[in-house]
């Protein structure tokens, strides 16, 4: 185990729903500790990447990216969520459906900040469905520039998200993918990381993609 | 001027209606260097105060709680914004009544990251009204911890958020202090610093306070 997989074990609690609760260090209170190391092993997997900007999205994803920034020296740029919006020609607004959660959800990044000769690491904390990467990765490709790659903390690698995104070809860095929890014992059984391929190799029939699951209402993803 | 001062003003903009945009450095784009002086500053003047946790909220304060916590060696908790809540018990909720905004919105935070023996400090980008900044204080005394300072990247100093929480006796530290701005010149106008108090002297009668610009549902802050 990772030393977030052994924090997660220590200090993650497991609920019925499939529910992961690390509130007390990652998205509510956040150890900057663990930040610190999370950033720099980012670092070391995004090595060589001419990464010029970090973009994550409100709230929880940024502690995280500004930690992370420190070990890449750039700027962050969070997105915005928003269920009702104004449009004003200024904003990258990227509409994301939820089946999951019935809702509409707008993810909005300032033009001004993306631009096409920007080289952008996502960060966020969780990947689940993956909707509002989605949203993000349409941002960044709308405005023009270049997703270098994308880190997220905790992925849930029973649900399609991560899937999605790896088959899509971008390289997507979970430091912890949880493939299954039991919320009766506690237990958390995580994808053994070897080296650079995350795909879930020997279980790939499990999870059958349901794709209404989550809907970026774009042809940038189709 | 300080250097949070020659920032505002070399990137800031003045709009009509006394709004100043920084969000190319501090609160939609963040200069990470920037953020680490602040927290740098924030350290300095706080200096011998017995901190052991820094309370911030969604999303804009994250990022500048987050690095300012590295230069205490504490760990951060942000607290939630919702326009409606289910209470479940385990949470503190200040219900924050903003009639300039005409809505109630709650201030939340998890029962169990905030104790008795915690020394607080309160870290925010803005403070105009003091809305959020009053519902955070009352969460902290709701659980019997101390707030031990308050610090804030920019202060609207012809807003009468600060003066309220200058009044009830609480360290407010603003690293800048707007006391006024022209949107047609882009001029602004910050109050000198000097030293210890940032309490507007000699221009106490400009601002008449209207106690209905932000109430607080508490008994706390009466």
């Amino acid at each position: 185990m990772n030393f977030l997989e052994e924090r997660i074990v220590r200090d993650g609690v497991v609920k019925e729903g499939n529910v992961l609760k690390v509130d007390s260090f990652l998205n509510h209170q956040m150890d900057i500790q663990l930040l610190d190391q999370m950033g720099a092993e980012f670092r070391r997997r995004f090595d060589g990447k001419p990464i010029n900007k970090i973009l994550t999205i409100e709230a929880s994803g940024i502690g995280i990216a500004c930690i992370a920034a420190q070990h890449f020296h750039v700027p962050v740029v969070f997105a915005k969520k928003s269920q009702s919006i104004n449009l004003d020609g200024e904003m990258y607004v990227a509409e994301v459906e939820s089946f999951t959660h019935k809702c509409i959800n707008h993810v909005i990044v300032g033009k001004k900040f993306l631009a096409p000769e920007d080289h952008v690491l996502i960060i966020d904390d969780f990947l689940a469905n993956g909707c509002a990467l989605q949203g993000l990765i349409q941002i960044v490709q709308s405005a023009g520039a270049v997703v270098e790659g994308i880190g997220i903390a905790i992925e849930k690698g029973f649900q399609p998200g991560g899937r999605i995104i790896r088959n899509l070809g971008f390289q997507l860095e979970s430091l912890a993918i949880v493939d299954g929890m039991d919320a009766s014992t506690g237990h958390i059984d995580f994808r053994p990381q070897s080296g650079e391929d995350q795909r879930k190799s020997d279980k790939t029939a499990e999870h059958v993609f349901k794709p209404e699951e989550c809907v970026c209402r774009s042809s940038t993803l189709d």
